[in-house]
């Protein structure tokens, strides 16, 4: 069973098959973000704490933590925010650039194992990121597209991948230390985005026995009611073997999708999360079903 | 790819791979509703028609129509449920019992091809139910069940399946006509009852190539919330291969998981479903996401 564990300087959080789903929290991005764009690059960092702490409160178990502002020194502003986030929650961080620099800056003040965000499979990249992560025994997002850009076909994706994790290899890096981003498009854009992830997500866990992740809101964009469909994505890849994704566990359909997985895979024991996540006692429990199907069946044998 | 066939006098529904996912309405049935259970017993049917009506109008593709009542006359109240059913809507029929002679006078009076709800692994059962399906033409929901019980064993229940659909040959009645399903447990009883139903759900698919079905509020029985625990187990049984289920189209969380399942599985066509079901001119839909993490990546190359 592949476990990647990442920690910060007082908790250790485990990727893993077989494990509740990791909810890597999205918003310290001020990406689309124009105010918190705004407010960090004038060295306002109150909403990136407060966004900080909502996120855990909601049930987070890691932050993704992004300063990419056009203009602005990203490696100071990076590092600048990796480390106030780490002074108001425990939670383990992804340091989130494709600027090498702010990735390191970001990694010579984090304190812990980080999950760095990202390297792709662009020869590069590689050569400069695997080093990195490497020195500061890092895990790593790996981005399965290279110089050719995103292919359409999962097979290609798969080769990518796998080209990563070998690469890695040389570097010392173990796989176990890879968390593989099959690279979710928008459905509304592409109505294959869905099979493609799910055949693609089950490769990478059978085949390449990787954890998995991916930015998941990306799938919805554009739909109405966005949210249902990505919390469904969501389960629905769980069913196809991610492990942990980028996420907004604010969105309560998107959080609760992800808690009723844990529930259907197994992993939430005895289904005690939901139960006390849910828990009304004038809720009725026992109506419908029960007499339905299961009525006249038998029980288990074994 | 897979299709099997069903009808009523003027409709027919394709059960597929590849095709939207199909919704049984569940709930034409008196186990376990005490109320419609007396009303049909003294041949008051206004119950029936109604919550035949209000499932489709919830979106139902088909309607499944059991009349099981201790010391009733099952055959003759399946007959005539069958029968005012078909007067008031138009979509096909699972005709469901557990007894035989009730199965036969459902399919006497029923018009078009029906879906015979259900046949199990037992040997006397086959050899009295699989006549019936193949004099009627009908197709049939398979129980992955037999003389030993619910196997625990997730290769026990395929092997019962392989054996209906091998038997189900010997009486003329094609592969494409046998809807299998695979047993799912309620999860609160037993941890691994969705990853089995998983496995199970993608090997009917990848090797025996049919299609699947299941009593979808099983999994949620004594949990609270659990309508959202239905919907979820649906959006990742579909993920897993599952084409049509027998379920409350009713209960809102549990409909729109399946819609937004379709849409992901990419059998909505441009989404247009999902976009005329929550159509809402006032909605925000480009927020967030957007910016997060596609924002500085390509777009596919192919």
């Amino acid at each position: 069973m592949t476990e990647t564990r990442v920690s910060s300087a007082t908790k250790e959080v485990v990727i893993g098959f077989g494990r509740p789903f990791v909810m890597i929290g999205e918003r310290i991005n001020p990406t689309g973000r124009k105010l918190l764009a705004e407010e960090m690059k004038s060295g306002d960092f109150s909403r990136v704490e407060a966004d900080a702490i909502a996120q855990v409160e909601a049930g987070a178990h890691m932050l993704d933590v992004n300063a990419g502002i056009p203009l602005a020194d990203e490696p100071a502003l990076l590092a600048r925010a990796v480390q106030l986030v780490q002074s108001v929650t425990d939670v383990p961080l992804s340091i989130d650039s494709s600027i090498i620099e702010a990735l390191e800056a970001g990694l010579a003040v984090y304190q812990g194992k980080a999950l760095v965000n990202s390297v792709t499979g662009e020869d590069e990249v590689l050569e400069r990121v695997l080093p990195l992560v490497a020195k500061y025994g890092a895990a790593v997002v790996a981005i399965s597209n290279d110089e050719t850009g995103i292919s359409e076909d999962p097979n290609v994706r798969f080769s990518v991948a796998e080209k990563i994790v070998h690469r890695a290899a040389d570097h010392g890096i173990p796989s176990s230390d890879i968390v593989v981003d099959p690279l979710v498009m928008p459905i509304g854009a592409m109505g294959t985005a869905g099979q493609q992830a799910f055949a693609l997500l089950r490769r990478l866990r059978e085949e390449l026995a990787v954890n998995t992740t991916c930015g998941a809101s990306n799938v919805s964009f554009g739909l109405p009611n966005r949210h249902q469909v990505t919390g469904t994505f969501l389960s629905m890849a769980i069913a196809s073997g991610m492990t942990s994704a980028i996420m907004n566990p604010m969105h309560a359909e998107v959080k609760s999708a992800v808690m009723a997985a844990d529930v259907l895979m197994g992993t939430d024991r005895d289904c005690a999360a939901w139960i006390r996540a849910n828990r009304d006692p004038n809720a009725p429990t026992g109506e419908g079903g029960r007499g339905g199907r299961e009525g006249r069946r038998r029980r288990p044998a074994g």
